[in-house]
């Protein structure tokens, strides 16, 4: 069995909890939008605002499917992971889990994410730096 | 064609979009959220929010499958529409879109919520009289 | 006694609440900042989205002061209001109520905003198309 | 001068920034309340949630004051602070500062909580073990 390519401990907090005194699911998209900049920082000199804002490259989400197995509550320790799935010119392919310290799995998802011009929104090729860093981040992960 | 079984007009706002000019992603999930629940508000006398805090009964989603099609900017109008594909003894699945006014779809998803006690966070059948609403308010729109 | 400058019913939504079952307080800010977008759209052909995408001005906030009277629940319906309490040349002070369809008021607040820049970040004149709308509609009120 | 009674390094979050590239200032208000959360979680074992869901014990906001002195924009590193300034019977008031790694203020506030009972939303007052963590961490600040 291998490392995810990126993870971090997260507790659920207040801010992140609905009525239901659970995480509004919403929440957890933010999470992970938040992971993958963490993970894009690690990889990247300038990090992933040099991505958006110095490279006025977009990452918006095209495709994406989430199961929720098990609820988390305001408090838990959870880890937040990825893993990158596919690798393409355009786009790429993540998979991301929401992990109980338990081992306990409470949420998993697949996202494919496409690479834009800021300035006109279409799709472009992956940066290079970018494409690079990821390779090596998925390739270490798997050798780990 | 049929027309959906609910729906409502929206404008998005400065407060929904990311540093790209476009709606944040996980935005959409709440748009939805805030549609399912005021579809649920006009089905029954004491709302959504009966459902919740008075019958203590949750609505959590299971399982979300979601396509973006076309990017929804501020100030764009959109239409959020919302249909039942199923309704099961515990669960039931909508399928949502968000439509420009022009027609051209920007999002797409399927999502299927279950009912659960919100004391035990257990699966619990679907209260009768949210039931029944729901399939009048689904027969009425196949009609219309 | 006069009508407020601008208001609008707004029913709190399960996405603004917190474990709690109240709204959590940051959305207040997230309501009143979409209602003065909905102004702003009210009072200029190209509305808020105009100011900010077109014309490239932005309207930060430099001051807030927030009293928090009684607390707002989920399915609750409230009036969101605004004046204008003060027109500077660089900046404008709004007074901010919301309050129960009893006539209660749940929390109150004073904004001061300026116009700047989103190029420099600098402060501006306010736009005079903006200075106008906004006169014209503070003064409608006083008088109605 | 003193150290200030809890800080955290944070760095400015995609999802937090606004379509004019800057903290959205709503989710200041939500960093800040991950910040109390993060600083009870060190005053006591079972942390804010156990406050919040074990207790039942509410803190919501009475009143707040704030001024934005300069912009944060994504990628910048900050430090969030709060200090205790006044330990009433019921009620507590914090200051809060956001200030980037280059020692400039970006926003500081001034709020004043109440402890509630979660069930009449009534206040009470602050519970023991809470105030003595909250008079000891104050202290050791001060002596620090």
């Amino acid at each position: 069995m291998t490392n995810p390519t990126f993870r971090r401990k997260h507790k659920i907090r207040f801010s992140e909890c609905d009525p239901a005194g659970i995480v509004f699911f919403p929440q957890y998209f933010v999470l992970f939008n938040d992971l993958i900049e963490s993970w894009v920082d690690e990889l990247l000199p300038d990090g992933y605002h040099g991505v958006i804002c110095t490279q006025r490259v977009g990452m918006p989400t095209v495709h994406l499917e989430t199961d929720f197995k098990a609820i988390s509550k305001m408090g838990d320790e959870v880890w937040l992971a990825l893993d990158v799935e596919r690798l393409g010119q355009k786009s790429l392919t993540l998979s991301w889990a929401c992990t109980g310290v338990d081992g306990v799995v409470r949420m998993a998802a697949r996202q494919t994410i496409v690479t834009t011009s800021l300035d006109t929104h279409q799709s472009i090729a992956i940066p290079d730096g970018l494409r690079t860093a990821i390779e090596r981040s998925a390739m270490a992960a798997r050798n780990s």
